[in-house]
C-alpha cells in the first residue's frame, strides 16, 4: 500500500468551498433526494426528516451529524495479512477496472468471459502496485446470470489474497458475498471487527438512490462493511454543465447516501466519491480523461478533507477505442491528478478502455507502468549534504562523465526508476528487438506474467467450503 | 500566450532549498567552472574572481550580485504584434521541438530535410497553442552545412510571424541571425529596445562552457537578446545520480553562465533552465519522461522563484521510438508537471520523439492536444452562486437528465473542452470512420493543417531584403 507523503495540490479558495457548501445544503433541503425503498424513507422520517413520496428533504445539520459519525480512516483485512490496507489519511489503495462487458486483447475486442475474469484477477494478484483486483474486473458473460456473482467472488477469494469488492446487483447477491467472506475469514465477528469487503454503491444521478443499490447497501452496512457511495456524474447528462454545479450535486448525493448508511449502522465506514466527467456535447458520448474531470478530481480531494471523509476518485480513465496514445494521455491526465489529490481509494486503476466498456489486457500493463512511475514521483526527495555528492564532483571535474564515478558505481542498480514496459533502446536495437510499439510489448508482458503466476496458498478445508457454498447456492438459484 | 493563474505545486522545504543553495555555492567556489574562451576568463579576472587556467573560482556573493541584475520578467516582440510574448511571472511560452536530425512521418523514419523544416514551421504557425516554432525544428540535412542557418532563419521569419530562436552553432551564425532580425524589425535599436530573438546556450556539463557557445552568447548578449542558459544533465552521465546533486550542479552551471552574460551586458535578459533527466542505467541510453525528471522539474520552478529568475523546463519529452502509448504517457509525465511548476519558457512542446533525435509529425499533433487540454485544466474555476445552476436542478429534478435543460442549451457549445485529436466515438461508429488509432488520425490532421496553412503577410521589400542577405551570405560562405 502506497503512502503519499507529498503535498496535496489544492485549488479551491475558502470562499469557493463555502459556495459549494451552501450549494449542497440548498439541494438536499429544497429539492431533496429520492430513495426508492420504503425502509429508507421510514428511517429518515423517524430521524425527523421531512419525507414526501419518495423524496426526503434533509436538514443539512442532520446530514453533518451523520458525517461526524463516519470514521476518517479505517483498516481492511485481506486473507494475506501482508495485503491488509488502510483507507484514509495519506494512504492510497488501488484496484483494477470494474464493470466492463467487453475485453480487448491486441486487435481482438469481444464479450468478456469467466476465463477473462480469472486471467485479469491473476494479473491483479501478480502486480504489487494493485492492492485489489477490484470486483467485476469484467462481466463474465458466459457464466449463468443469476449465479455468476458466486463465480466472481470465488475467483477473487482464491486467485488473489488481496481485498476485494462485493457484489451489488441485489441484496441477496450482497448477502452471498458476505457469507463467503465469513467463510474465508473465520466468521462474522472477524469481518465486523475489521472489514474485508468494500462495495460500490452507485447513485442514480441526479439525486436518486434506487432500490437494488439500497438493498445491497443495507446488507453491507448491517455487516459493518464499507460502502463507496458514488454519484456518477457525466456533466450534461446527469448533472448541469458546470464543474461547481456538479460538485455541489456530488456532495448532495454522496452525503445523503452517507446519512442513509449511518442510520442503519452508525459508524459504518463509507467512502466519499467523485466520479465526475462530461459528455462530448458534439458526439453526445461520454468523455473521460478530460480537463474538466481532472479539475473536479482535485476539488473533490479538498472537499473530502474539508468534511473529514476518506475519498475515492480517479483511475486510468479514457475514451479511446484502442490502447494507443489517446488511451495513455487521457489515463495519465486522470491518474496524475489522482496522486496530486492524495486519493485514498482508486478504482479502475488498471485496464480501463473505451469509457469503461472494455477491460483491456495491454492497457492493464500500461496502467501498471503509470502507477509504478507515479509511486516514485510522489515519494519525497531526501535532500541533505550527503545527497549533494560533492565528492563525485571532486572526482569527475569539468567536462568529464560520471558513469565510472565511485558514487555512481555504488548506486547504479537502484538509483533511478526501472521501467516495466517503456523502452529506451536506440532505434537500431529497437528494430532488432522486433520494432514493437508499447502496446505490442504489453501483449508479451501479459503472457509472461500469466505464465509466471503463482496461486496464493489457501487452506484446503476453506477452499472446499467456499466451493460447496457456490455449488449449493447455484443449485438453489436454478443455474 | 497562456497565463497560468493556478497555484504552483512546490515540494521543497525551506531547509531543502538552503541545502541546495549551499550546494552550488560550494561547487562554484571550490571546484569552479571552466570557460573555454580567453575573453570570458579576462572578464571574470577583471571582476575580481580567481582564475586558474580555464577554471574560474567564483565568489557566490559576486554571482548573486549578477543574478540581481537580471530582469525577473521581460517582453519579446514578434513581427505580428498579436504574437508578442512576455517571459516570466505567470506567463507560459511554448515552442516546438528543437535540434532533431531525423523526422518521422507515419511508419517512415528518415533524415530531416529543409522541406520538413518548412512544414514543421507551417504547423507551428497554424496552432495558437505554440508561441514559437522554436529554432532548429529539425536539422535540414539536405541544405549546405555552412549556410543552412540562413535558410532556417529565413523560413522562421517568413513562414511564421511569431518569435523565433537564434542560431548558436558559432559566433558568425549568431551575428547573421541578429542581422536578419534587424532587417525584419527595422534596425538594431528596435530589437535592443524589445528583444526579438531568444537563443539556447548549452553548457558542456559538468561545469564547462565551450568556446562556440560562448561566442554565440557574446553576440546575443551584446545585442541585448535573451539567452536560455541550459545545463544538460542526464544524471549518471553529466551529473551524479541523485536529484539533489543534479539540482546543485544545475544552479552552479546556470548561475555561472548568467554571471558571464551580465559581465558583457549588465541587465541582459537570461532564462534559468533545468533540462534534467537520467540514463537508463541498464541500457546506458538516455531516458526521458521519467519520475526523476518530473521531480527535478518541480524543484526547478521553486528554485527559479527563489532566485527571482524566469525559467525554462519541461516539454513533451519521451524516449519512445514511435508515436505510441509510451510516447504519450512519458510526454504528459513531463508536460503536466511543466504546468504545475508554472514554467515560463517551454521548448520541445510539440513533436519531440525518440529522446529528441526525431521530430515526429504525428507526435506534434498529440502534443498540441495535450497543450490544449492543459490550458483548460490550468484555468481557475469560477465558483459563485450562479455557477451552481440551482435552476437546472429545479427544472430536471430526480433521476432525470440535463441534456435539454435550459442551462445546458445556453452553454452546450463551449461548456467543455473540445478535442482536436481525441475520439469519443462509440465502437461501431469508430469502426465505420476507419477504426484509426490516435496516431493514424494525427496523420490526417497534419495533412489537413498543411493544406489549410496561410502564410502570414509580409512587406515585400523586407522579404526581398532578407532573401538578398541570405543569397549574399551564402555566396560569401562558399555554399
Amino acid at each position: 500500500m502506497f503512502s503519499n507523503r507529498m503535498p496535496r495540490y489544492e485549488i479551491l479558495s475558502p470562499d469557493a468551498v463555502a459556495v459549494l457548501d451552501r450549494g449542497w445544503r440548498r439541494i438536499v433541503s429544497e429539492i431533496g433526494v429520492q430513495f426508492g425503498k420504503a425502509e429508507a424513507l421510514e428511517l429518515f422520517a423517524k430521524a425527523g426528516q421531512r419525507v414526501d413520496g419518495d423524496t426526503v428533504f434533509l436538514d443539512p445539520e442532520f446530514v453533518l451529524e451523520q458525517v461526524r459519525q463516519v470514521p476518517a480512516e479505517f483498516d481492511m483485512q485481506a486473507r494475506n495479512p501482508a495485503n491488509n490496507v488502510h483507507i484514509g489519511g495519506d494512504k492510497m489503495v488501488f484496484g483494477a477496472v470494474y464493470g466492463s462487458p467487453f475485453v480487448r486483447e491486441g486487435e481482438v475486442r469481444r464479450e468478456a468471459t469467466l476465463e477473462d475474469f480469472r486471467k485479469l484477477a491473476m494479473l491483479s494478484q501478480s502486480f504489487p502496485e494493485l492492492d485489489s483486483a477490484g470486483g467485476v474486473i469484467c462481466e463474465p458473460n458466459d457464466a449463468p446470470l443469476d449465479s455468476r456473482h458466486l463465480d466472481m467472488i470465488y475467483a477473487l477469494q482464491t486467485l488473489t489474497d488481496k481485498i476485494y469488492m462485493g457484489n451489488v446487483v441485489s441484496g441477496p447477491n450482497a448477502a452471498d458475498t458476505i457469507k463467503m467472506t465469513e467463510i474465508l475469514f473465520g466468521g462474522r465477528e472477524s469481518i465486523e471487527r475489521t472489514p474485508a469487503i468494500i462495495s460500490l454503491i452507485n447513485c442514480n444521478s441526479p439525486l436518486r438512490w434506487d432500490e437494488r443499490m439500497l438493498d445491497a447497501m443495507f446488507e453491507y452496512c448491517a455487516a459493518a462493511q464499507p460502502v463507496v457511495l458514488t454519484p456518477f456524474l457525466l456533466m450534461g447528462a446527469m448533472s448541469p454543465v458546470t464543474v461547481p454545479a456538479a460538485l455541489a450535486q456530488q456532495l448532495a448525493e454522496a452525503l445523503s447516501g452517507l446519512a442513509r448508511a449511518q442510520l442503519s449502522r452508525p459508524g459504518c465506514p463509507v467512502v466519499f466519491v467523485a466520479f465526475l466527467s462530461n459528455l462530448d456535447m458534439q458526439a453526445g458520448s461520454p468523455s473521460f480523461g478530460t480537463p474538466e474531470s481532472a479539475i473536479g478530481l482535485l476539488c473533490t480531494g479538498q472537499l473530502a478533507r474539508h468534511y473529514g471523509l476518506p475519498f475515492r476518485t480517479g483511475g486510468g480513465l479514457n475514451s479511446s477505442q484502442t490502447c494507443d496514445a489517446q488511451a495513455a494521455y487521457e489515463s495519465l491526465m486522470t491518474l496524475l491528478p489522482t496522486f496530486l489529490a492524495g486519493t485514498n481509494f482508486v478504482m479502475h486503476a488498471a485496464g480501463w478502455l473505451e469509457g469503461g466498456l472494455v477491460s483491456c489486457y495491454e492497457k492493464f500493463i500500461v496502467d501498471v507502468e503509470l502507477l509504478r512511475m507515479l509511486r516514485v514521483e510522489f515519494t519525497p526527495l531526501e535532500i541533505d549534504e550527503a545527497s549533494l555528492a560533492f565528492g563525485a564532483h571532486e572526482e569527475v571535474g569539468h567536462g568529464g562523465h560520471f558513469l565510472g564515478a565511485q558514487h555512481t558505481m555504488e548506486r547504479f542498480r537502484d538509483c533511478f526508476y526501472r521501467p516495466l514496459l517503456s523502452s529506451t533502446a536506440n532505434y537500431d536495437r529497437w528494430l532488432k528487438l522486433g520494432g514493437q510499439d508499447a502496446t505490442a510489448r504489453a501483449t508479451g508482458l501479459v503472457s509472461k506474467r500469466l505464465a509466471e503466476y503463482e496461486a496464493p496458498a489457501i487452506d484446503e478445508a476453506i477452499r472446499s467450503e467456499l466451493a460447496g457454498y457456490v455449488a449449493r447456492r447455484r443449485a438453489a438459484l436454478g443455474d
